[in-house]
């Protein structure tokens, strides 16, 4: 398994957006200056925290007006621009083009496309001039044809050994050290975390426990089509070709209903993927939290939104105000990006 | 609302089918001459009572060969016919024809074709002639079109005034003491216990937590197509015509797999629907146990298995001792059926 892409494979589009955005070398932060560093200790001293945890202590505090009993409490929180990076691409989609490459390398006959030879020869261009179909080509061709368990153990191995093409890091290790905090927080504070992801349910559930602590039936994601099958006189859960539901969008809160059957009074995103997600949300009766965050920095991490192909933030930055959601602006909020520094 | 369908709209093969089934009075039991009557009260004292107690001590035993950790105590029920009765039909259908009636009193436009006036004139027969496709169309006249918030409402209004068309029992009533009492003693040990009906997610989700003690996101079932849809400003989920998903035979471990991320180690049903659910299950490594509820008894609830047109079990009879499964027979396995008596 080839650990990551090579750099010099990287065609202009990619290179260009690698550019654009910028990425430096991780560099240590100086520690917050927050009043209780107890908790949320990479998150500066600013009124986004103090929002965060003004409605923290409102709904845990018995008796008050605002008091939510601890079976309500529940969190939902997009992954990819939200809990760890989405930059250049979504990482699945860099597993993907990956374990293109590798069947590739091991059977040349499975590259019976354009897009799929695109995407075995880290032709992102081609990839992303496919559109959609072409995605859904490489992800059948990635994602298919295996069982649930190898497909998870592929996905662990590659998690092992790929690196992040510009920082040089596990995509484990770009998780936004933040938003742990935020999460473990909530958790010391009676709330059930959920990801709520347009990323594979399959995919997440392999980091999710041991990144973010939050357990396999936590995850709600997309979901591929899926077969039961009785292999050799053994039971096989198949990965096939197709998807079964797409969790982006207006289908985040349909998902969430189906799955949790609840309502959450905290959603957290940073697309306007996720904007139905927080409109329903803060819609509820009580106290809800919308939080958004912004990708501001250029230094740390990466800035983007209206324009981004790739986690664009338009309609939420327009209305986030009006909506009372929280605009977590990363440069001035976080005092470090990632849990080794940045 | 109507509380529960007329008798006399009772069609012959509604009738034939009660009355070849039979279902007497409640008549109080005996209490159980079992050994530790503090758990699993309504079990005789059998080998199947035995067999379920050591299963759950083997598991529970902290260094022993057959210890499971807590976390992965997972198990699973279907729900008709396994935690509640089924007869004369599902009960979910019961609630479907007399909704069809019901919007058929406000408007009889809505009633459009023969299977949706059949359905509404509690002609059985009519509905049955009509297969799948006039089931479903029952169903989309029954379940859509509303919000899920108005269906739900709907159903806890029938569930609270409708009753049984023989044991005039509310449908609550009809659920299984024995399995209420198994799920109890399996949470006590520690086990999440979940349903995996054919069932509706949101029909069954009324009633779980406070019948079963079994919280919403706990409750697999089939999912109807729902949309978000934003009316009047308010964000709400509308449940559309369609299936989305059937939690049947081979979809019972797609969906276990999908939604809790585990495989369990408990299955319980009863019916071949449940075959594929209980394959999966008992397949898996160490101790696991396979439950099927065999209904034995023709006084105290019904008596059925391979002819039956609901809840038919055929393959689960025939392969339950081979596969080492425990088949509870009603009449001798359990002193009690019903919370009420019978």
């Amino acid at each position: 398994m080839i650990a990551s892409p090579d750099p010099l494979r990287l065609t202009p589009l990619l290179a260009a957006l690698l550019l654009t955005v910028g990425c430096s070398p991780p560099t240590e932060q100086a520690p917050s200056t927050g009043a209780d560093t107890s908790v949320l200790a990479s998150w500066a001293d600013t009124p986004t925290r103090a929002r965060i945890v003004d409605f923290v202590e409102s709904v845990t505090r018995e008796g008050g007006a605002s008091f939510v009993a601890p079976g309500d409490r529940v969190a939902v929180f997009d992954n990819d621009g939200t809990l760890w990076s989405e930059r250049p691409v979504y990482f699945q989609l860099l597993y993907a083009v990956d374990r293109v490459r590798e069947r590739g390398e091991a059977d040349p006959s499975v590259l019976d496309s354009d897009v799929l030879r695109a995407a075995a020869a880290g032709d992102m261009d081609g990839v992303v001039a496919a559109g959609h179909e072409g995605l859904a080509e490489i992800v059948a061709a990635s994602h298919a044809g295996v069982t649930v368990d190898e497909f998870q153990a592929s996905v662990r191995a590659w998690l092992d050994s790929a690196r992040h093409p510009t920082t040089g890091r596990p995509y484990t290790r770009m998780v936004f050290q933040p938003m742990l905090e935020l999460l473990d927080y909530l958790r010391a504070n009676g709330f059930r975390t959920y990801i709520t992801s347009g990323g594979g349910v399959h995919f997440m559930r392999v980091f999710a426990e041991e990144v973010y602590g939050i357990p396999p039936e936590q995850v709600i994601g997309s979901v591929g089509r899926t077969s039961y099958q009785v292999v050799d006189g053994a039971p096989t859960l198949q990965k096939d070709p197709g998807i079964a539901f797409i969790d982006d969008g207006p289908g985040k809160p349909v998902a969430i209903e189906a799955r949790i059957g609840a309502r959450p009074i905290l959603a957290a995103g940073n697309s306007d993927g996720d904007f139905q997600m927080l409109e329903w949300t803060t819609a509820g009766n009580g106290p809800r939290l919308g939080i958004i965050v912004h990708h501001t920095d250029a230094e740390r991490e990466w800035a983007y939104d209206r324009e981004s192909p790739v986690g664009r933030l338009d309609r939420g930055l327009d209305e986030a105000q009006e909506r009372g959601w929280v605009l977590v602006d990363m440069a001035e909020d976080w005092t470090r990006v990632f849990p080794d520094g940045g």
